[in-house]
């Protein structure tokens, strides 16, 4: 027990100084010099043990060469920052140690999921909060249940028969949209090629008539459209598909309508990642399904030795059959902490807080010499898309030569940030766009000094490129 | 940071207790009950905060109405026991709170996952721990991901084409392994009807023959016999396939050997779970493949934003596109923690005890009175699997009237076992055999004197049924 209040001593005095602008976001090493034992850290396993003394060192060292990924100038992923009530939540998880497969050994677990799903489809819009749902090892696992239960819906058949029972299925996605629908399709024996991409606009967001016009071309050509997937704030642009435009060609044409991100009432199903915008700590993902009933017969195999039929409680609450997993990690105890301690107006505040913080690194960049963004417009979502323009370029005429000189501006200034360790923020091409800054803001302990911190650090750092 | 020493005040005090066999296991009630809020604690997520201190109370009651896993007395699960140094390692975890998907964000993490996996080829026995490997949240997806690559290194057109592209593909399982096969059967669009059950003796053992002669019969229909599921270890019997003679056929016939839970050479793949017999905290799976390249062909995607080709580093390192997952868990830190702390010996005599505990209950049991083996062999495994025969019953000749009344009796011990959370132990029918108890050991707080008390408790709680 010292050991554990060791471990705590030093946990603390970790996120005291992640809270410290004055601490480096990171200590980079390459893999090589991390693998060669930096100053004694030996990543290598042995044979004998090493004493508790040894192993608070290698605490130590861990969180050394780590990422600060709570500190208010991480901003490479949505889901950042370090909320502590969260973070208790997760010690109390990892303590109990349990499994939410049955009632039986997560029994206050279980009913903390019913109730926080039965909440988040209230919010949803669905009637009465009614429908299904479970909590999934991320988006990526939530939107391949979203795919599998439209399958289920339209072809129940496949479940015993395989996918030689149903005819050629197609899926649509946005261009922009997360991968995890391409790895679903590849996955769950579609095919990405029957996985067909939408275009869109120059915002980013899915054209409807484009959508219509492929279902249209893939009917006539003998194939099954099945299910569309909007995407509400992409990845990238943070984009909102036209999510009722897209509504009625899924009614049109009876498509299964997954809502990838937000609460959207006419989705079938939604994917709703708490781990994202609302700051949970990783990993908390829900998906969320209208129908009652599909979740469970899409999924169910009735294993004797766990899910007996003749236990002593009601055994509807036993919700591992409903899931692709057998042992499932506790997910939800941090995420229900979290809302019992902020409310549901505190996790809004936060939302409208990064949502705040986006339009004013917006409005700061959008005319400031050096800058140019991806589309001048607001930004929909906390995804601000821009290109920092070095004055080595600023007179070269767009071409060629810009466009390649530039599409190295980023990541090198990336680099330079991450040898610094000052800030994080990441970059990407999109399309026939060279590499650009995407900042996303979730972290709840940003300012906006944060923000002017970032925007000199990029101009300090690519000044001379 | 006063609220999180608070909190670990609570932990401590709570793992205290747990390790003290004067504290109940369980302390039992009904959904409806928790539901309605027992002695104040409101399970109701609200729109507005509530106060730390009110946070403190439902962490306390959270853990009050829970399962002590960790208790010397709970046998119910294999993964049981609740090891400080993982708890410190999941701890630390938590956080640091980042995702496995890319060295950026994880350099120590993902080093450590590379080194583990190859440690763990090398155990397996793969020249010179070749291949490759992954974590993934649970055991049931790291078989769905053995069934995923087999067709992937057989069919890779399947990938973009779908399951149209291939012909009929067959999978076998033994009747007896786990469903997690048959839900991956039916998930990655197999369907479950060409998943074939294997016979098995009747120490639950695949008999091999009945494997030929079913992958003849598949060939003679038009079918192709693609992956064998081989078992080391079953979930309810602890048995062991004869992982030889099924790897002889696998190579005659071109089959995919995946092993379940245990080191085998052999294998073209192995999943193995330290949440299990090693005792690492929830969640711990790895999925492990000998031939490289097979995870990522697979899998990738290449998504732009996240796998960036220009980056600073080797980006061999991100591991994210490997994965069906887009934010991956950290699930290595605690176990890589452990394995400094214990050392392969030290998880070795970990096993042994559990092992050892498993002989001591079994051979006081076989000739005990009013018990009866589900099979009279010592245990391969740490299962132990018995009938509990109330003395009402004993006199019974053997037949429908005392199969009936005796298939009642486990789930009635069970039941009274949670009401007066002494103990808890695993039950189930399997194939013709009524409701029996299977014991599985790996609870390292357990001694002989746990073992003593278990059968006592069933002997008292059972005496009058």
């Amino acid at each position: 027990m010292q050991f554990l209040l060791e471990i705590v001593e030093i946990l603390t005095s970790y996120i005291r100084k992640t809270f410290d602008r004055s601490t480096k976001v990171l200590d980079f090493h390459h893999p090589h010099q991390l693998l060669e034992g930096m100053e004694g850290f030996n990543l290598e396993l042995s044979d004998q043990p090493e004493s508790l003394e040894q192993i608070l060192v290698d605490c130590r060292d861990t969180l050394k060469y780590g990422v600060r990924t709570g500190h208010p100038r991480f901003f490479n992923q949505l889901s950042t920052g370090l909320d502590i009530v969260g973070l208790a939540g997760e010690w109390l998880t990892s303590t109990a140690n349990t499994n939410m497969f049955t009632y039986e050994i997560a029994p206050v677990f279980v009913l903390m999921e019913q109730l926080t799903l039965k909440k988040m489809r209230e919010i949803i819009g669905w009637p009465n909060g009614e429908g299904d749902g479970i909590f999934s090892p991320g988006g990526a696992i939530s939107n391949m249940y979203s795919v599998m239960i439209a399958r289920y819906k339209f072809f129940p058949e496949v479940k015993t028969k395989g996918m030689a029972a149903a005819p050629r299925l197609i899926l649509f996605t946005s261009e922009h949209s997360h991968y995890s629908i391409k790895k679903a399709s590849a996955a769950l024996g579609f095919g990405t090629e029957n996985l067909i991409l939408l275009n869109t606009d120059e915002r980013g967001r899915v054209i409807p008539a484009d959508l219509e016009a492929k279902v249209i071309a893939a009917k006539q050509k003998g194939y099954v459209p099945m299910y569309v997937n909007a995407t509400a704030g992409t990845t990238v642009y943070g984009a909102f598909d036209p999510i009722n435009e897209i509504a009625d060609i899924c009614e049109k044409y009876n498509m299964w309508l997954h809502v990838d991100v937000r609460k959207y009432q006419q989705a079938n199903s939604v994917t709703w990642n708490p781990h994202k915008m609302m700051g949970v700590p990783l990993q908390c993902s829900a998906i969320l399904v209208r129908e009652r009933g599909l979740l469970q017969g899409c999924n169910s195999m009735c294993a004797g030795y766990l899910f007996q039929p003749d236990k002593q409680y009601d055994v509807t609450y036993d919700t591992g059959d409903k899931a692709i997993q057998c042992g499932r990690h506790v997910d939800i105890f941090k995420f229900w902490l979290m809302w019992k301690a902020k409310g549901t107006v505190g996790f809004e505040q936060h939302i409208d807080n990064c949502l705040d913080l986006s339009a004013y690194l917006y409005n700061k960049i959008k005319n400031r010499e050096g800058f140019e963004m991806v589309f001048n417009e607001e930004p929909q979502h906390t995804n601000v898309c821009f290109w920092y323009i070095p004055p080595s370029l600023r007179s070269l005429p767009d071409g060629r030569e810009r466009r390649e000189r530039l599409h190295k501006v980023a990541p090198k200034i990336k680099a330079m940030m991450m040898e610094s360790g000052t800030t994080m923020v990441g970059y990407q091409p999109q399309g026939d766009k060279v590499n650009f800054f995407r900042m996303v803001i979730s972290n709840p302990a940003a300012t906006r000094s944060d923000i002017d911190f970032l925007i000199e650090e990029i101009e300090r750092l690519g000044h001379d490129l």
